[in-house]
């Protein structure tokens, strides 16, 4: 009976990664369609759509953003997924409300691009972006418990996953201080920290000994 | 010619769960979508921002809803999926009516957002909510009828099935008569109906017996 | 080099099959949303939401017809796709075309629904079905002439295939041709050919002879 | 500890894929959903809604152009994938940036479709092409260098790649300098070129010595 549930839990990774891929597709396509064009009567020449094209900088910095954080959590994830032998319904109820918070990221990301002067709505993202790090995080510690994961994970696997997502979320939280100065501080921040996590791992090609404490 | 056919069949299954994955995926993504934001013109300081933030409240709390009841349903489907052996056209097509359901949650949340005030709305809802019960029942009737289900499937495993989709059907109907008294009531019934389907599963661990009764 | 060719081909039929999926998925579950669901404005008693709600019946029958298209299309499609040993460039390109009519099937829809009272609308939409089922015909002819099918295909296969585009397409064309009648009686004779496509796999395990027939 | 570090990377691919084909699925389907269908009420007779229809002419053209590149960029990305033996992080982010290019897809195919008049948005249009093609060439220069590749691919492959990728681009630049002397010449040119790809796959049968050219 153990090997039965087994086999569906195992099987239940597979199409938690599908549905996890059909999320943060939708999500993704979604975030850049949230811009609002300029409307055709509002324009009648090549300089009037120039200029108003240019208005859109900063929506449009706050969409890029917004792809950069799903692109970082969806590879997060699927390093999870990929370490897991099986699941169980409990593992799987967290990654559904990861989902959700993916789900809820195409508003917020809206929300602040319609509101970009407001500190209320940088909360509210940074508030989607620790609702992603925790569930991501309580997913890991439970798979850990629960001794979900392979038997041939690198002993050092574990503490690496959880010291990546402490570090982000505190760099984050740092962003998010950084508007009692200014808003554009803030989001220029947590713009640059995304873009760490993007072009990063080329660094460890370089540096050796950095590169074995990352891959263990 | 039998074999040919069981091996369309086969496939049936994995394509079926890859539309189905992918059906999911989008109605959980445009639920929340359905939220209308505040517009930038209406709002001019962060207290106003924050006050036709609370006003959407209610909206946010039924679009939580339907996303626990699409992932409740998502979890049922495949539990069901993972036990099928092969797969025909009849149950592909009940599978389908299904899926229809699930396309119709983001109208029926929608429309409940709207008018939450309306019993109308309500009882819409529900009749969405017992279209996904009746169908993922028939299907299983379907499946053990067709001899579709594996041969290693533990005896009591159909019996458990029904009982739990009885059972969940049973308390949404409780929870629409709730409308009687309030409609804030009914709502609330059913998300904690939801909220129990998704923190169930962390009981059985502690009372052996009753784990015991739900994995056969 | 002719069998590295034949995996590459080979992995198309997957990816051909995963992208199908996705957008099926997509269209299926936006021709519900392009329902227009009463303004909460203009609405104040449980009656008025009754009528206005009543009065979205003929486009719920129009997206509704749509939906069983698209399943019935989906279908088709993967029982073509079950059958392929391999594929090309060609194939991959008819297949892309077929989905071209798939995204395109919300926006005829959407027209229907919006102008349900006029022939123009109708046209467009039949014109909308004639395209699908002369892409899928298209797919089979090049899948049969290029050697593309599994060898353990039954002798009968490639004719039940064309028999059944051919005279789905027949009744849709003489559906279409009702509406000189009254433009009801086309759209509910086409939901007529759509149901008995859905309800007709039952028919065979009664009569025998022609199951025998229809599986071929 | 290589080889987990392998298997990872291998399930990657997949899972880029099953993103990749999910991203692919949402801006096509959506694309034709730009189009903004003639208001009903702006409307009272078959001839009324024929003129109606006949003045989306430029967009729908514009729509099916964009379809025809999504289609042709997700051949060529799918070519790609087939032979790689693994990925990386760095290769997953440059997909990721293919990606995001491609959910800008629909957004610079509904500004050429409002401003078909003006050369800013053929141009912004054609730097979304520019960005497909220099991420996908970016992507198989690091599958090359990095050794990601198949051990079985021809000798021939990468040069092809390449060149096709070269040429196209050349084409789209060509396209985009003829709306010096008027934009249609520019959108019709573009589209004969998608066109050509498109079709193209038809002429090596009958000339087999390029037919190996193109094989290699």
């Amino acid at each position: 009976m153990r090997s039965e549930y087994d086999r569906i839990a195992g099987q239940n990774v597979e199409r938690l990664a599908a549905l996890s891929d059909g999320i943060f597709a939708v999500a993704m396509t979604l975030l850049v369609l949230g811009l609002r064009l300029p409307a055709a009567r509002a324009v009648s020449s090549e300089g009037e759509l120039w200029h108003a094209l240019l208005g859109l900088r900063p929506e449009l910095l706050i969409y890029f953003m917004s792809f950069l954080t799903l692109g970082i959590f969806w590879v997060g994830q699927q390093t999870q997924l990929n370490h897991l032998e099986r699941s169980d319904r409990d593992l799987t109820w967290i990654h559904l409300g990861f989902l959700f918070a993916v789900t809820l990221t195409p508003v917020s990301t809206a929300l602040l691009a319609d509101f970009f002067r407001y500190r209320l709505a940088l909360v509210i993202y940074w508030m989607n972006l620790l609702l992603l790090g925790v569930l991501l995080y309580a997913s890991w510690g439970h798979a850990i418990r629960g001794k979900l994961v392979r038997d041939d994970m690198p002993a050092g696997t574990p503490a690496a996953v959880c010291r990546r997502i402490q570090i982000a979320q505190g760099l984050y939280a740092l962003g998010v201080l950084l508007c009692i100065f200014a808003m554009l501080w803030s989001i220029g921040f947590i713009v640059l920290v995304q873009l760490n996590y993007v072009l990063a791992p080329r660094l460890p090609r370089r540096h050796k000994t950095e590169s074995e404490g990352e891959a263990k």
